[in-house]
């Protein structure tokens, strides 16, 4: 058992790791040459450019301005700065609800911790029933502030229970507040976006072959037969996979292209060269630049005839089209309702943005669709299942008398108290957050082959198998095998009422270990987040081979974006850590509470200043949270129950069972209230925008408006790119020019409210540079779409 | 441990009860003065009047006829004569989807059975256990038919599991085949249907309170906002319950009136008196016709102030309209759609059928539906899981040892064979459904305070919660309790891979009890079924003392329906038994086949000659039938599982775990592609239905045609109904005269199929009949609509 001293040796790491992060961060950020790494979100909506030519040759990659080293700090209060409402027009609705779960947990916790430590401390510490039994138990000090200090029988219980049901309506209340509100903020959001091309398409999968008739016709004939009033036009889908492998390596040889040619043009004397094999590897050397140059060439041709054969030929169209109405009445209708006689034909669904769409997935039949969900439901028990063997191999080994038992020739190394500390405050944290490291990709891959056509659902959805995963291996796998592995087996075997207790009593031992994870993956990892490691050795490294126009160096530029399908179930697990230990062992609080209010700085920073995001969902993700954090207050219930009972709190434990049905009826309520926000779309919203526009602009040119706005990427041809960039280019100058307010580069703060002034004129300038954005990193965006390395 | 002895017994006494119950019928269905009891099908489709007068008083009465007494089962044939096709045009679509569930259970059955008794049977017997140990365990004979019999650790499980795997097989695959008939046939038949009100009419729920409108102001305003090319009208709906507990009062006075006054027909020499008190019984003796007389009229000014008082007072307006469209395609939209941006108000929903609204449930709001729905399942929790106790009391009397404790006087008649025999055989399973006879109506109550406002809804609701009770009480209940009821306890503490296990033990020993079950409930209750006992005496007890007119008379008779919410759990229960039991005990089979078999036989000829459908909802419980017959492959799977893994068969059992997530599988899959038939109404079907309406009816006043469609029933006043009667007897008469090959009473057969061949003229009529049927017997129809007793 982990003692305070093990705890205090571990907080200490963890607190120099963070602070030395934060340090690098500091000292990193406020260089002009890591602006681009550490800023980028500014470059995106165009009130930063690099730096300008004017200054010294130094000046512009280190900064010179020593005051600025004195206030180190600043972003903190920086990053609070800009209102929510800024925020949602500065990065989108989805990164604006993403910060208020962080808020809602420091409003959770922060009551919560104050209440539990002043009462049930003192109520737990001065039962001392473990002192008493010392000799028998090895138990940490740790265990003297939870709950297992508290003599069994003991009528103290009734505060425990008393405090689960203050703690679970407190938090039932947050939640349902918490809820309308999002509900709402989406409600306002989606009533008050402009037109946009998804407000009044369909995607309509499944669309019957029929002899004689083009999937076009079809689609046709189908829709002005049954949507007569409304049907407007509709966009078919190429099965372009081919062509889209063809312009990724296009990509990769235009980027080998531009390293010769920068490299040729520092050193004029010397033409590169390059050998024709493998990766360049072997074979005869051969002038570079011209072999690059012939091999585009050559695949320029390829790529013209693939694309005739892909337009031409009728077979590579799917049976998925993008059907668009002329308003957005006739959109709900048809996206809510079911079309054919046969369920498994003319499936509609609302379109995702054009951005949004995973095209690889768009052409999977409805049985397959059946059969890929059963393969990978399975394939996900297994995983989350049988992940847990390794994990518990490596926990047992920090678990330091098997590891001396495993190799008896360590234990002079690990006797020494230092290390020994070490190792059990740190390692089992660790071991953990390495194998979770590769999860996520693999969890991707599975909700990629489930057959989500959204990318914002594919994300969802692997957040989803990562909470239960999370749930399992990290929360139930480390309650259990850590004890005892042998545990496992006797587990299954065991009954109903016996498993809430079994998991029960552990819990309280198992405190110490939650801690040291909240302070390796919660705060070391949250101050790795905002150092951007990766990112800045990326960007110089491309910076140094790659880049030589202000484009490359745009596209070098890696803004990342929230990566929701790691942190919602980190978080997550973070809200089930603190409830379940709300009551047990109250000494956990703290550390969460700091992990909730540094995540949220750190966060809030980044998607101010970092953070592209790729789509925006409006807070699609809402409803999981709510009921994942519902979810653990059951939890938590069950384990208490569990855990009084073996205390013999006869007396005490009956109350409890009251309690999950009390919260579950509360989660039937909020999802039939709150959730169809989030899933469906009112006609009545619908007919008032409809009507607004038309009193607006009666004129309005819809299927213009809409042409082509679903058209597979890889139809805008690279001219059409071109041509595109240069219009946004001027426009972003033309904008850049009219905001002199704009901050200067050396002064580094977040630029001041004003410029979100015209909300709706910089949301569009916005959407246009991601796109913009979209068609420079082109490369990016096409291995992200379609699944394929680069 | 009953033996094949007791079984015996038992089947003989269930066979002669049967039989009589048969013969009985056949006496009874042949006599001109029950004709209204055992074809009053007849009646109200017009094809049938009162036997004609020109007859002499006796053959009124009495059939005088012998040959006919030569050919008393000759209904039998009879029943199956008529083919599936008229059955839908005659009795309706539910009426023919429920006849094949009896179907498929043959289907399914019959093959099974051959199977089953061809190769397990030899298989068990041959390896004999049971025979070595028999000085140790009390075993009957049908124990050495079954799996029990195999020897642990026998490879011949192979064949069980075989056959386990063979029978699932052939029953999905009968599933997958009837969903989908099933389904077209729903399908069709929409498609098929005349213009109904239905089709054109959408419930509004929760219409929120605006200040200064009114409801019928803002239902207005909000769809002639919201579809404004599709709105044409609404109904409100007025709160008249007070109004209709005054009909239901004037009804029974005006009864009590038709009472006195025929007794004064038959003897004008005396006029008949009663008393002022209570119900008759005490008081001062006065005139009994004038009394009511004057109480009819008293009552008669009551109700026109009470009218007046609901149609002007705005606060009698309840916020729930029915909405008409013009065209299906518009209600088809506003019901699957949600309206406002609050999601729950405005809640929209496909209208029932007119005679299908129940209207008390109308006014509740959102709220108190989430409450209600939370009490109502908790209350059935403890119904069903608390029911237990009072069975297994009574079945642990009628477990023989127990009862001579209890009572050790009865030991000397207990012990004669013949009454040990009958008790072993035929208590349990009488003292069970004695239990289950006053259990339906409670549930129901429990589905009306759900609130449901359809009356086949409530009737599904019903039967769902029975079919849990079912399978707690009599299924589990019976394994359980039924071998010792101290397991009980010891159950509930069990490990999930425990439970299979207990339960799959005790499934073989239980054999002989389902036996008995089977013949008890499922062959003399199906005899009882067509005697009609009841009807028949209450029909004659009215015919006796209140009929005067032939309108009296039809109001006397009573056809009764297909007792939804009690025979589709109860054949769920048989399907269960016979899929469980299929590889266990097989000899338990054609004890279900030959319920099946003669089930088919008596429902068909109910359906044909007796119930008259109170609704038409299509089919919409097979999606029910469907999910508890594969939940029954589930069980069953679990089960064998359990009884294996105790068997020792570790070679074997693996085998079987694959086979619950197949099934599951095929579950989701049939879920997706056929449900949406039964939910949802496509929108490609509604505009073809409305193209080809408009083409034939270009000037149909649609709105004329909904116009009152959804009117209160008990603002048809009374001189309405009158009236229409009238027109609606004039029409029956002149069908009458031209359906000159109607079946002579005297002849008994059902009438030949030309009948049928004017479909849908016939079915308008029908439904005219139906209606005026209603309003005859409106005191049934208010007391079934209101929940009040009469």
């Amino acid at each position: 058992m982990a003692t305070l001293q093990d705890i205090g040796v571990s907080a200490a790491i963890n607190i120099v790791g963070a602070v030395s992060f934060l340090l690098a961060f500091a000292f990193l950020r406020i260089q002009p040459v890591n602006d681009r790494v550490y800023f980028p979100k500014w470059y995106i909506t165009g009130s930063r450019t690099s730096p300008s030519r004017n200054r010294n040759f130094v000046s512009r990659f280190l900064n010179l301005n020593p005051l600025i080293y004195l206030t180190f700090l600043n972003w903190m209060p920086q990053a609070l700065k800009m209102s929510e409402h800024d925020i949602v027009s500065h990065a989108g609705m989805d990164s604006a609800i993403f910060l208020r779960i962080y808020l809602l947990g420091l409003k959770i916790f922060v009551p919560v911790t104050l209440v539990a430590l002043l009462i049930l401390i003192p109520v737990n510490v001065s039962d001392g029933t473990l002192s008493f039994l010392k000799r028998d138990l090895v138990v940490s000090d740790i265990d003297k502030l939870s709950i297992s200090n508290v003599r069994p029988q003991s009528s103290r219980f009734f505060i425990h229970i008393g405090l689960e049901y203050l703690f679970t309506f407190w938090i039932c209340y947050l939640l349902y507040k918490e809820y309308s509100i999002v509900a709402s903020m989406r409600m306002r959001f989606l009533a008050s976006q402009r037109r946009r091309v998804e407000q009044f398409t369909v995607v309509v999968r499944n669309v019957p072959h029929s002899s004689g008739k083009s999937v076009s016709g079809s689609v046709d004939h189908f829709f002005q037969a049954n949507h007569p009033e409304h049907y407007l036009s509709h966009q078919a889908v190429y099965n372009a996979n081919r062509y889209a492998k063809y312009v990724i390596r296009r990509e990769r040889l235009q980027n080998w292209l531009d390293y010769y040619q920068l490299k040729y043009e520092r050193h004029p004397d010397k033409r590169p060269t390059t050998k024709r094999g493998l990766c360049g590897l072997w074979g005869d050397h051969i002038d570079a630049i011209e072999y690059y140059q012939a091999q585009i060439k050559y695949l320029d041709k390829r790529m013209a005839v693939e694309r005739e054969n892909v337009i031409k030929d009728s077979r590579s169209i799917l049976p998925v089209a993008f059907v668009s109405f002329n308003s957005r009445w006739g959109a709900a209708v048809c996206a809510q309702t079911q079309q054919s006689k046969n369920p498994t034909l003319w499936l509609t669904d609302w379109a995702p943005e054009p951005r949004d769409v995973y095209w690889s997935n768009l052409a999977i039949p409805f049985f397959s669709l059946t059969v890929r969900k059963l393969v990978i439901s399975l394939s996900v028990f297994a995983l989350v299942f049988f992940y847990m063997i390794p994990i518990a191999f490596v926990q047992s080994l920090a678990n330091l008398e098997g590891l001396e038992r495993v190799a008896p020739f360590l234990r002079p190394v690990i006797e020494m108290s230092f290390i020994k500390s070490f190792l059990q405050g740190f390692l089992p944290g660790l071991a953990l957050k390495i194998f979770l490291y590769i999860l996520p990709a693999v969890l991707m891959v599975m909700s990629k082959i489930e057959g989500y056509i959204a990318l914002s659902m594919l994300e969802r959805r692997t957040a989803s198998k990562y909470y239960y995963f999370m749930l399992v291996n990290v929360f139930l796998g480390s309650i259990i095998t850590g004890t005892a592995f042998q545990q496992l087996h006797s587990f299954l075997h065991q009954s109903a009422t016996q498993i809430p207790k079994t998991i029960g009593v552990s819990i309280p031992t198992k405190a110490t270990f939650f801690i040291t994870y909240i302070m390796v993956d919660g705060w070391a990892g949250i101050a790795a987040e905002i150092l951007r490691l990766k990112a800045l050795v990326i960007y110089h490294l491309k910076n140094m081979f790659l880049v030589k126009t202000e484009r490359d160096r745009e596209k070098a530029m890696d803004p990342g974006s929230v990566d929701f399908p790691e942190t919602l179930p980190t978080l997550q697990l973070y809200f089930l850590l603190g409830i379940v230990y709300a009551v047990v062992t109250p000494i956990l609080l703290p550390f969460i509470l700091v992990f909730f209010a540094f995540a949220f700085l750190v966060y809030r920073h980044q998607i101010i200043n970092v953070y592209n995001q790729q789509y925006e969902s409006v807070g699609a993700f809402w409803p999981h949270v709510h009921s994942r954090i519902i979810a653990s207050m059951l939890i938590s219930q069950l384990l208490l129950l569990g855990l009084l009972s073996t205390k013999e709190a006869a007396n005490s434990t009956p109350l409890l069972v009251v309690l999950p049905v009390l919260t579950l009826a509360f989660h039937k309520y909020c999802k039939n209230r709150f959730e169809p926000a989030f899933r469906k779309y009112p006609l009545e919203e619908a007919m008032k925008k409809d009507v607004a526009e038309r009193a607006e602009e009666p004129n309005l040119n819809l299927k213009a408006y809409l042409a082509d706005a679903y058209l597979h990427p890889i139809f805008r041809s690279f001219e059409a790119e071109e041509e595109e960039t240069i219009i946004v280019q001027e426009k972003a100058d033309k904008q850049e020019q009219s905001h002199e307010a704009s901050p200067s580069e050396s002064e580094l703060s977040s630029p001041s409210p004003e410029h979100h002034a015209e909300e709706p004129e910089l949301q569009a300038q916005a959407h246009a540079h991601a796109y913009q954005y979209e068609f420079e990193s082109s490369q990016h965006y096409y291995a992200y779409h379609y699944g394929y390395d680069q």
